[in-house]
């Protein structure tokens, strides 16, 4: 019988070349199918719910695949994680419907993205967090954030040489926790992301935190559609895929 | 003027041999002097407050070296920093008494180890916590580890192969830390820690919370002095070296 399987997936991003597949460097859809194909001892091909880039993390990706093994759902992670190194992990498996899509079925994606804004880097988030060289007004990045909330066209924050059908996308949250502080964490979530969207935001959000892009001025950056206006793209290290809701 | 320059040092161990200067093997110790010695252009030797193993962090590791370089204290930290990999940060910097000793002065030494018992691990914490493969019992752990508190006599709890004048030791704090759960936190503070005694107890408390040894039963290991009774060492990667008392 053919089952379409689920998996939440876990990862630390900083050793591989983003999650898809590519001809001369290592990812985690390599890693996790050659991991899988142990498994099943079927040749097998994920899909995500996204394609992380480059040293982007996750902690709650998810993906599916099709298989005829018999072996249980409930005994996956395990099976899985034997056949793992220690920076991916699979936390979980269920049995989806036939025509679940781990991508296309999506309805929105959260994820979180680390600044490290203490005195000296934190030796603990190297990995995780990006420790910006200045100095950052929280209280002027929680206003520009505003202007980005909602259904907007955000060419502005696109990456170039992405072709999409439409670059309008909806941000449902655009929070930032600073429980952890110095650690400040913002949580993007959105309908879909745009190519480096989330990377772009942040690094536009750290220039009006230093205090070379006023916060209302997101507005006519958002507005213009042109990608030279925003700032730069904030460094893969602090990014990770949280949440994956459906 | 010779002044006797202190730092707070932070690192993740997991790509070093230890602190400790060795032949063959990268330590922090001669990554740090080596930076130490561009900075100031002197030959330095720095003193830390404890040797940390390989593999093992610190959050708040001290160390201290006489210089007689013009450059102003305040600015050591960013100074250093500069020619030192992401993995050790100088986190602060202090002139101290002339006869300030890290290891010698030091009144008391906390370490913080952390175990992942979550149902998978979590790879954001791969490096700095040991995921025990079971099943464990907190209750069991915090009754076994009262009978650790107080002045007693460690030997049950020494690596072989250490010399040291007596094997009594101090254990001041006792504690864990269950609010990041599944992450579980031990605080051990003691005036000196024998060779390894911080990692045999954790391993110790580990097969009290997996059954294999009865809380009551640590007084008895405890008090036969014989390594042979208590339990394995846990592993390096979840101690960390959290803060050093003058």
């Amino acid at each position: 019988m053919v089952r379409n399987i689920s998996l939440l997936l876990s990862y630390d991003g900083t050793g591989y070349h983003g999650f898809q597949l590519q001809e001369n460097a290592l990812t985690i859809q390599e890693v996790l199918e050659a991991a899988l194909e142990k498994v099943t001892k079927e040749s097998v091909r994920v899909i995500p719910a996204g394609r992380t880039d480059t040293g982007v993390h996750a902690r709650g990706q998810v993906v599916n695949f099709t298989s005829v093994s018999p072996i249980p759902t409930e005994r996956l992670p395990r099976a899985i994680n034997s056949c793992l190194p220690s920076d991916i992990v699979v936390k979980g498996a269920w049995e989806a419907a036939p025509d679940f899509n781990a991508r296309r079925s999506a309805k929105s994606k959260l994820y979180r993205y680390t600044l490290d804004c203490g005195p000296h880097p934190d030796v603990f988030w190297n990995r995780f967090a990006w420790y910006p060289l200045y100095k950052l007004n929280a209280e002027l990045m929680i206003q520009g954030g505003e202007h980005l909330r909602g259904r907007h066209d955000f060419t502005s924050f696109r990456a170039a040489g992405s072709a999409v059908k439409t670059t309008t996308r909806h941000i449902i949250r655009l929070e930032w926790d600073f429980s952890q502080a110095p650690l400040w964490h913002l949580f993007l979530e959105a309908d879909g992301f745009l190519y480096k969207m989330a990377r772009n935001i942040v690094g536009t959000l750290v220039e009006v935190g230093r205090g070379r892009i006023a916060p209302k001025d997101i507005i006519k950056i958002r507005d213009e559609k042109n990608r030279c206006l925003a700032g730069p793209t904030a460094p893969a290290k602090g990014l990770a895929l949280w949440e994956v809701k459906y």
